[in-house]
């Protein structure tokens, strides 16, 4: 008798996931941080004052909150999304999520069924991709430049679909410090992009889970901003500002939207502590430490530039992304970056494959996704190295390596 | 242009939920805990000794222990449950959950497409009932005594069905301080349960998140135990030995079961600090915890048993129930629950109406669940007086009052 007795798993599962065995030796995937830059003294205080002071409220679902969540991490937010995105908004039009992939799935659950259309942006982010795949969505992905989402394809795409009788359910983008291409859309282009969704009468879903992580500060208002909040909804997250670890994330809607939202939240809130601790630490340091965290990833950036350059030569295309932990790198037509990525993790070495991270196979057969902020930089330097050994050796690029520091 | 434009809901959402306004004065429902008994210092003690031994590791994604979740906390319910319930498992059987709601949730998907028939204990978890229906899924309900689940029935059950050629997908059963009822399913019970189950080949989904709040302590050996995690998916919970608002759980199964489940668990994980604090917290104080705030529910529970008594005399019948948070109470069958819960509620005194806590409306109709773990003494006096009085207003029962202290 199999251990899984009388099992009978519903139809159309996804597959079945290997036991986890550890991260890899160089480990340039998912949406880790800098161990170094946790701000571990500073959160220790604030799990201290804040537990003292408000602690015995873990006894009720929801603190004493409701369940849009810890009432003063809202409030930090609705001030810190107002000095940083150009968006005015109360309390109750923000949600906390437990991270901001429930918020992508209470969005997806909220305004798509089976069959529907909805437009993201070419290059996307692979967890977007794979829930809209698993929900039987139709997802067309809109061409990207150096400035972002492309306006002229999303106008041809829109008015295409209208000919056709389609309306899309949404228009999925992530303007600022775009994942993975690390671009930032002018304000000139959201503003397009907003005459686009209402004059098609497709709304937006802003993705700004990366909008902390920018080099010079300098960004535009939000989509939701520059809207007030009409036909967007807005997600965001501490996940890469503070700890991937903690999953907390926000999201941004009208009161409407949300109490529709509130009732598919059926998990009797997100975690308390990591809320209260959060919302204490954010209040007194967030500017300060997120403004150190990206000193300190830019540096990591310049580490895995200079690396690629020494390693691959022009066999490596990239443009510097504006901020965020990633870079997006094109080579040469010959490689096939899903087998790759194959190979190399078998060595100890994980790297994002493109195919995964557009909905242009073809696009992203050659390129791929480095993230950068977790290894240190000897790690960066080395894994660097060994991907372009592996390379070389599978598909004859780079031509030329430079020695290899051992 | 309403503050909404553009969003087009998917069908068959549940209805928008209001906002919320605070807790009623008396607040008779949820699984809310005793704020007198959240241990506050303790948990700031564990909250910096984690962090200061492993806070940088919040820098990643499942901390350094993979998606199962945090590993010392896994490897504290190892023995816990060995204890405790008279599992023997492995760190590598056990995920943890945000909250056992979470559990609930991918034991569903993993198992249920709508369609689909389940077995559950005929006065129930409404959150269970509630999820089932939203799912489409044939509920059918199993009668319960003073012993839980009554197998005469369940036996009847199943070769009924069985001639009708539907194979149930699970028996969800509570048999651990049971809810709403408060019966703890004895040993004898459990391997008729068991017996019944494998000759069906209709698996075991068995929810113990109460099962720690029992007066006496004892308790026989889970049904996962008993049937050596064969045919058996368990869950359990910190929220109530600890707290509700942490939102953590976790679920024991085979691997094969797990690997299954984390590839539907899409979350990222679960809340790493919560995790953390929990693992340092539990392995030094968790067994003497679990005895004081036993003591004081036990406590809690007389206090409400003598005020039922004082003012609703013979017209409330109800069990004690052997643990846990709540009591199920029935009045007389002139009385519609769900009209006074309704009446109540409105006078600032919340009640769950038995109709949303059973699978048999008529039994329903008459019933109600008070929840007595978070209100203090005097409120659970006075909120009883109050209810009493506005169940003699609009049912004429109880006859006969006493006289309200103010």
């Amino acid at each position: 008798m199999s251990l899984s007795f009388g099992f009978e798993f519903a139809p159309g599962l996804p597959a079945p996931v290997s036991k986890w065995s550890g991260f890899p030796k160089y480990n340039f995937i998912g949406g880790h941080n800098d161990a170094a830059q946790v701000p571990v003294e500073q959160l220790i205080a604030a799990a201290t004052a804040v537990l003292a002071r408000e602690g015995s409220s873990l006894a009720t679902y929801g603190l004493n909150s409701g369940p849009l969540g810890y009432r003063p991490l809202r409030e930090f937010l609705v001030r810190k999304l107002r000095w940083h995105a150009g968006i005015t908004c109360e309390a109750d039009e923000i949600l906390i999520t437990s991270g901001s992939l429930q918020g992508l799935d209470l969005v997806n659950s909220l305004l798509l069924a089976a069959g529907d259309t909805v437009l993201v942006e070419e290059d996307c982010y692979s967890g977007s991709l794979s829930r809209l795949s698993r929900r039987g969505v139709e997802v067309l992905g809109v061409p990207l430049d150096a400035g972002g989402l492309r306006v002229d394809a999303l106008a041809n795409m829109l008015a295409d679909l209208q000919r056709r009788g389609i309306r899309p359910k949404y228009i999925y983008t992530i303007p600022t410090v775009q994942n993975p291409t690390g671009t930032i859309m002018n304000e000139e282009r959201r503003a397009e992009v907003l005459r686009l969704s209402r004059a098609h009468g497709v709304p937006i879903f802003e993705d700004e889970c990366y909008s902390d992580l920018i080099w010079d500060g300098r960004r535009p208002p939000a989509l939701y901003a520059l809207s007030n909040g009409v036909g967007v909804i807005h997600i965001g997250s501490f996940s890469k500002s503070i700890s991937p670890a903690l999953r907390v994330g926000y999201m941004v809607a009208s009161w409407d939207v949300l109490a529709r939202i509130l009732a598919l939240k059926t998990d009797a809130g997100s975690g308390a502590l990591e809320q209260m601790v959060l919302a204490e630490f954010c209040t007194a340091h967030f500017a300060d430490h997120v403004q150190r965290l990206n000193r300190g990833l830019y540096a990591k950036l310049e580490t895995l530039s200079a690396a690629l350059a020494e390693q691959f030569g022009t066999t490596a295309e990239f443009e510097q992304p504006r901020g965020g932990i990633f870079l997006w790198l094109k080579l040469p037509d010959s490689v096939d970056t899903q087998r790759l990525a194959q190979i190399a993790l078998a060595e100890g070495l994980a790297i994002n494959p493109g195919g995964e991270w557009s909905t242009n196979k073809q696009r992203g057969k050659t390129r791929l996704r480095l993230c950068f902020a977790n290894p240190d930089k000897e790690t960066i330097r080395r894994g660097v190295a060994a991907l372009a050994q592996i390379c070389q050796r599978e598909f004859g690029v780079p031509t030329r390596i430079a020695n290899i520091k051992r």
